[in-house]
């Protein structure tokens, strides 16, 4: 139960930002939102289709060149807490400050945000967590520009490993290509992430259907209960991917090449996919509990009619004991020697009386 | 109880005003709703760049002057009951008699209407009751010209402090600004404010879905009602706004520049993240309600289980000894001296039998 | 319950005139609906700035004059079931037997058709009767042309006593204006006696729900029902006027002037508002359905934990009693002076571990 | 209830057709459906303004002579289960294979098909039967052409014998306009037949609901269920045609003069009056399951009270009686002269506190 | 219950291969799904109107002849786990390394995805598995290019028997047709056997309807609980089959051919005739559930009215009973000869009170 507070606790917390930025000028930067990192950590990858280079934990005026070269910059900062070097990342790379105010606060819903000479796309990273059951997110901002790449991430550990590697591998297609496929990668990564994150949800949600079917309980009550907040939550982060996706290859967002467009098609599939599934869960839940509540009302007749089976048979017989344990002197039926086993016959007769009416009822 | 009846009985009040204008001319200027400031009051900003002149309390004919100044000016009447003041706005400053109407008519939905020389705004400013845990609205009324903005306001009291510490700061944004970008910071300021009262809806939920799962109870049921209705109501007040800040940024204002278009966008964005969160809460209130109903059903199975079990252990026993409660003469077991000792063995044994199916049945 | 059945039986009503018409040409004339007068009752306004002439109960060739006059006219019919007058009506202003149909079929939904020289406006007049707590709709069909308005009504008695007050009055806007802001002037009347319905209906439910929450009982639940088919019916009368008043001010009926449109579109966010409250009151209903539900739900469990206390408590002591009331020869604890109270230390002891059970469960 | 059996049979018949045509050329003539006629029956109008030809059970080549000639016609045929006969339509009338496909498979849903110089309109003509309280579909297939309409029915039997004895009276409408006037009038009489089955089914729902608010039972239970599926059903079928009259006036249909659009554009308007009952009803039919539910609900609460006041009442004073007929030899009680009195004033104030106790928990 | 399970886990396995893709470039061939089949198969029909060539069991390079040549050529491809064969397929008929990818990945939702020179088309074939009454699905792939058409199976067995006995057929129009129409056959086999699916889903709804209205049982819920999942899933399959066909008729595959074009018109029907199917199947099962539970609400209401009865009659009796067989010295009734008779004329009169009582409010 205390777990259940905690979640809700938490999506609270997730509302209170914007209390703190009542009366505040507009691009007013506040980091609303925990700080989940203790040192905001800056790395890059330089590449072109010839060379690489990459380093972890740089200063920001390390990357400063990387902005006018020729070779294609994947600059990523973990760690938004920082509001002055964020300030520093805004001056040196000419961004909006209704830009920065969007990467800070991690509270925004998935947007394309196109601006005068680069494009800004709010993306949220998903984890399940195996023990307490429940989705976290963490916001990535993407700022693509037709050299480099910002990425800014709200703590280390993502979901791009795999593409760090094919940029390493030489041979890749993602080295001869620009930063718009730059984008669709890291875009992509996290999508596929979400296949592993409804996979997890519906290996759980199996379970509990199992569960439900064997031995329903009210575990199981505050299980569903459980899933159908997570999938509510999970669809609304989801949802916006969709049109983010489609404005990009649209030709909405000017940096995006037709070559890559066609990958960001099959990237839109991909998400209707996710958002069906997810679709599909919160029908699978919602049946969970039609099944739960339909249990608990059979079960409840089955109760009830051992109770009545039970009590309508003795209830009648003990009466007729009742009768004969009065002690009333004058009872001609006690003197006689036939007396008792008559009782019995009697009682007998109206058990097998009452048996049969249950039978034709069908009660067992 | 009588909580809920007062809600009740002041929305309904809500719908009376109507009833008083059957029957007269469109643009018959009648105030609805209630009076709440005895004595209306008029105050004004009037800034460029390089000064500032804000005063208190002042009369309408102080305010004329401002109407063909360079300056950009924003008079604000706290308290709109008072219909002579109100006739005298309008002709001093040409309002339609239809958006004067709009203006006392504090029932109107949020909307924009664009007049000749001038756009007419209506908002709701909305405040969350701690005690009664009700959202109250008030009627905000903006009319946009090019160099001065009126506000009218029901009463005293708003979320626009923030908003006048950054008009005193002669550095800001604002200074710098006209009218459309002041109009946006006024709304800006309301929406800011719509995110508190999520908030503490939100703890209110939070609270009560604990609640809940602790210790479900009929009051738990009124809350769930209750804020249901809450909910319906906020979002009766906030939908329409969605479509006032589209209209406002798309054009349709003639009023509002491109520069302050895009600080527009992000507010509509905003907009739909409130939706976006009053639909959640929809969602979730109506989860409670079916974690409610689902564990009044469970906790009924278990007070049956406990009455089967209770009667179906002791109603056969109670027979037995009603048996040999009886007072024929002719019982022979009542004579042997193994009687009595074989009745507890059969009651041993039926309880045991009875143990046993209960135990199979899963019901403890 | 009588009660009840004659509604649902009138609503049938409402469906039966279509029977007649199977088989008849298009445009035939038929009266569906019940005759609501004795006699049909014709009266006019006729008026410019200047002058107004107005008579009660006139013929129809006392009319026909009007018809080319350039003053303003508004001929009204009360009763439309007298067919001959009818069609008179229709030969005299060349209406087309589509539209005389259109008049006599009370069961129209709202809509507005445009004609070659004239749009007809079909409209519906509510009443709610404070008794029967339901809602009747009266037709009202309007015929717009450049120099005269006519007006069907099915019985004498409507809401255009205050319009015909503002015609009266030499100083009103609506002398100086056309036919169209006539028309304007006649659904502005029927959409605000929509509010008092509404208003009156607000009342209602803000009665029952009290009661709902006080004493919940089986009427409640026929109230409901009441409601949400008066609801459903209401929703069905009014959704099409939308799309009417906005045809009307759109341009579709040319002749309609500009200066009227922009009554019209304040009209339009009347209706909408009309049909916002619908739907609050709609959900409103169903939010009642499911308190009623719950609080049954939750009656039902204290009921039971009341039986299953007593039954639990009472059951086994009556149990222990029937022991002892056994008739054996050899019962070794009868005959015991400390046998008395013993046994009734036992059942002391069962009452206080129930209770405590009963208690850890929070059955009380 | 083998009712109820026999329904879902024949709609799942209504679904077999298909397996039949599986690994067939599309166009491949196979009669779906039940064959409802011995022998196909053809039958023909032939008429102008000034004369009228009609004759009854006619060849095939009879009607030829009618092909070209400048009157208009219309070619009934009753009964489509004859391939070859229908062939030789297809061959003489230059029908397009898929045309006569859809008129042989009478599961097809209403819809308007344009082929070069003829459109192909089918329709559902719809019976009420009010014994089983179902409604049955006949499929209606017209062929529309500037000079002849065809029309294929299933069986004998039909609702245009008002348009007939319109066409045979010779200063009807109908007589001086062509064939998309003709195709009008067979439509409206189909619609105007929706109209009388929606009369039927509101006199059962009437009933049913009385019979509710009365006394529910299960059978109620099963006519819920009946019609919700009769309304889902007629839904399906209605739904369509709204499209293909639309499609109809809205020029789609090469054939169709405006003069005649006129009226199309009337009934389109009664289509939708069609759709709005029936989502009416079904509103009605789920509000009728939700009284009947909740009754069940309120009745089960009754007869639990009942049983709670009767046990709660005599369970105690039946073990105040039992411990009185213990045997214990030391029972000081029994040798009183006032403990039987005493006793009964016992129970007398138990059985008043319980009373009580109810009293005060509104129980009866 | 196993049943339900495995089908669960058999669902869970669908999203299991997204997971496996995560890091790996797009593009990168991975067979996704398990594989169904031994040993990959080729076989081809190779035709135009005068010749055909049928062959099974081919090599890929036996096939690539047919790339060039004039005649129409359907290869065909069961199995494709074997990835270097498809990576073959790839490079000899030019497929883009997506549209490998979309071929391997058998989860896909049906599409149509334009390549430059040919178009993809993924559709879902599906079986009806009569035992476990579950809906399995197998991904077809069709490539459409001007000379030829390659399809890909999971496994051997399909649904176009049919299809091939027309094309071995020298007189079908199929024979006289390009490419579009091949695939329309390939399509409009496939739509053809969700009308089987249809039929037999329907017959198995009936039966279980039957049974609920007869006996309604804990294994009618979990059937409903299976169909309704087994429907959700159906619906996800088959609607962006829709969509699909509309793009084919309207012109966005550029190889689809206008005489063509008016097949895949009356396809599209068919799918709508499907979805709508399958969403009346989907009301009938939520129909079914409401059934079930009232059904049960129904029955306990009953065993409860049994109790109440059984207990109300004998519990006052037994208390009457109880009172006699008190053993107090001083009970003046017990000694009178009228005692005992005086004891059952209570009783009786006692039983009779109740009856009335019971039979006024109808419970028998």
């Amino acid at each position: 139960m205390p777990k259940q507070k905690m979640k809700v606790a938490s999506r609270v917390a997730a509302r209170k930002f914007r209390a703190k930025t009542v009366g505040l000028p507009p691009g007013a930067l506040i980091h609303v939102g925990e700080q989940k990192i203790e040192r905001p950590v800056i790395s890059f990858f330089d590449y072109d289709p010839g060379k690489l280079e990459s380093r972890q934990d740089v200063s920001i005026e390390e990357c400063l060149a990387m902005k006018s070269s020729s070779t294609i910059s994947w600059i990523n900062l973990d760690g938004i807490h920082d509001i002055p070097l964020l300030e520093k990342f805004g001056q040196n790379f000419d961004l909006h400050p209704l830009a920065l105010e969007d990467i800070l606060n991690t509270q925004h819903r998935p947007k394309l945000e196109e601006f005068e000479d680069y494009s800004l796309i709010i993306l949220k990273m998903l984890e399940f967590n195996e023990e307490t059951e429940q989705i976290s997110a963490e916001q990535i901002s993407l700022v693509l520009t037709p050299h480099y790449v910002l990425s800014f991430q709200e703590r280390p550990g993502d979901v791009f490993d795999g593409l760090r590697d094919r940029l390493r591998r030489s041979n890749g297609r993602i080295r001869q290509r620009g930063t718009d496929y730059l984008v669709y990668g890291l875009i992509d990564s996290i999508v596929d992430s979400y296949f592993q994150i409804l996979e997890k949800l519906g290996d759980r949600l199996a379970l509990l259907e199992e569960q439900l079917i064997v031995a329903p309980n009210q575990d199981c009550q505050h299980k569903i209960h459980h899933f159908k907040r997570e999938l509510l939550n999970l669809r609304k982060l989801v949802w916006p991917l969709r049109e983010v996706i489609s404005q990009l290859y649209s030709g909405e967002a000017q940096l995006v090449e037709e070559t890559t467009a066609v990958y960001l098609r099959d990237l839109y599939d991909h998400v209707i996919q996710v958002l069906d599934t997810v679709e599909l869960y919160r029908d699978t839940v919602s049946g969970l509990l039609d099944l739960y509540l339909s249990s608990i009302s059979y079960r409840m007749n089955e109760v009830m009619q051992v109770l009545t089976i039970m009590a309508s048979l003795f209830i009648p017989l003990t009466f007729i004991a009742g009768i004969y344990g009065m002690n009333f002197e004058n009872m001609p039926e006690l003197k006689q020697s036939w007396g008792y086993p008559a009782v019995w016959g009697i009682m007998i007769a109206c058990v097998i009386g009452m048996l049969t009416y249950f039978k034709r009822k069908k009660w067992f």
